[in-house]
């Protein structure tokens, strides 16, 4: 069986920022959302993971925005993986206004951990045995290590983050989308408030928790692109790598 | 004509806190949606006031809990305005399971500010011309100083927020929802694990912006209820004051 995921999202007040477009974060969650949904048609949810010991974790996502619907426009969230391997799973999502016209789209990376060791695990069997649509035309995949990681460009420190109680998953971890969003916050006011993201580019490299401090840190690679940082403030240790294409 | 609004919303991952039931947060944003939505049908929504010059401002909310949905429920928020006075008007919410149970209702009251001066004035004409629907049963209407603003208990600091972009509504100014997440992730560990709040009742003092530093503390009243307080860091100027009561 092959399942293509497809969710109505109403947007609703708190789903777009002061500007009146959708938040980054919002459709972020939406696309959580719809992908979780996806997983539980494949018998591939959270609980069915569960059951064998293990989790997902997000590694790589890459969010292209083509245009911002804003305050009571209807979108359509459609997502479903597009090739497995031995230790990844590839899922791409497009998201598409009423009248059919592609507001975004985005591709991303999966993997499976053991909940026992918090390690990486080759895919189970019973993951590896999906099958991807047939008809679909998947955004290329996603390389694990993209440029930006290696540019020896001098971040700044932006700031810290404890966090917070409903930055926590299910997972007992921090959810995905969270750390965009602190991320962003830390972009200079100009920014936010004149200029919309083209383009985000996410490397996940460690999970985070409740109560943890992450120090924050970006670096402007040229006027229209920014680099990110995230790393636990006590050990330096890598939580997420990113970067924004502005316009 | 008189409008009862009813809006639906399935529970998504994000709406859900790491226990798996409905955030608080996520009920408020809801609760908020639906009576904007509302506030348009009788032609007093945030539109139609601007074009006054004059906007709305939430001064007392007061939420009870019942009973926590889950992730994949689908509630009913019904909201309907229930009084209107010189200075105030008073808006009802009604959380709904798909079988009819009350799960949560909360009671409201708003008043109108000038844009200009940033201080209240009496609601104008047009809101004052406003009828309630016939066959409600009002809440009791919340008091404007209710006892818990002059406890004299010792309040111990939380620590302190800088209020980012995501916080900030299309007003210009901190969404009444983010304070509560605020405070609620100051409250210990323990209670946040393996508590849940019964009652929450808010008095909203002044208002605040992108970038204010907010002071968060809180007292303990009783083994189950706890006094909260939010404060501009530098002049400490009273933003909000809250009591909440868990089981």
């Amino acid at each position: 069986m092959t399942f293509i995921q497809t969710d109505t999202f109403l947007l609703r007040g708190y789903d777009c920022d002061a500007t009146g477009r959708l938040s980054i974060p919002a459709l972020m969650n939406m696309m959580q959302e719809s992908a979780n949904r996806n997983a539980l048609d494949y018998g591939i949810g959270i609980a069915d993971l569960a059951t064998h010991g293990v989790g997902w974790m997000l590694m790589r996502f890459r969010l292209r925005m083509h245009q911002y619907p804003t305050y009571g426009q209807t979108i359509r969230v459609v997502t479903y993986p597009t090739s497995v391997e031995k230790y990844f799973i590839y899922r791409d999502f497009q998201v598409l206004a009423d009248d059919g016209t592609l507001l975004a789209d985005a591709s991303s990376t999966w993997l499976v951990f053991s909940i026992e060791s918090r390690t990486m695990i080759p895919l189970p069997g019973f993951i590896r045995a999906l099958h991807v649509p047939p008809s679909i035309q998947p955004l290329p995949k996603l390389t694990s290590k993209p440029d930006f990681l290696t540019h020896a460009l001098p971040y700044t420190t932006a700031g810290q983050v404890e966090v917070g109680w409903f930055s926590i998953d299910q997972n007992q971890h921090v959810n995905n989308v969270a750390y965009v969003q602190w991320l962003l916050e830390k972009v200079g006011d100009d920014w936010l408030r004149t200029r919309e993201i083209a383009e985000i580019d996410l490397v996940y490299r460690s999970e985070s928790h409740w109560h943890d401090r992450l120090q924050l840190s970006h670096a402007t690679e040229t006027t229209d692109q920014l680099l990110h940082r995230i790393e636990q403030a006590e050990t330096g240790k890598e939580v997420l790598l990113a970067r924004s294409a502005w316009r």
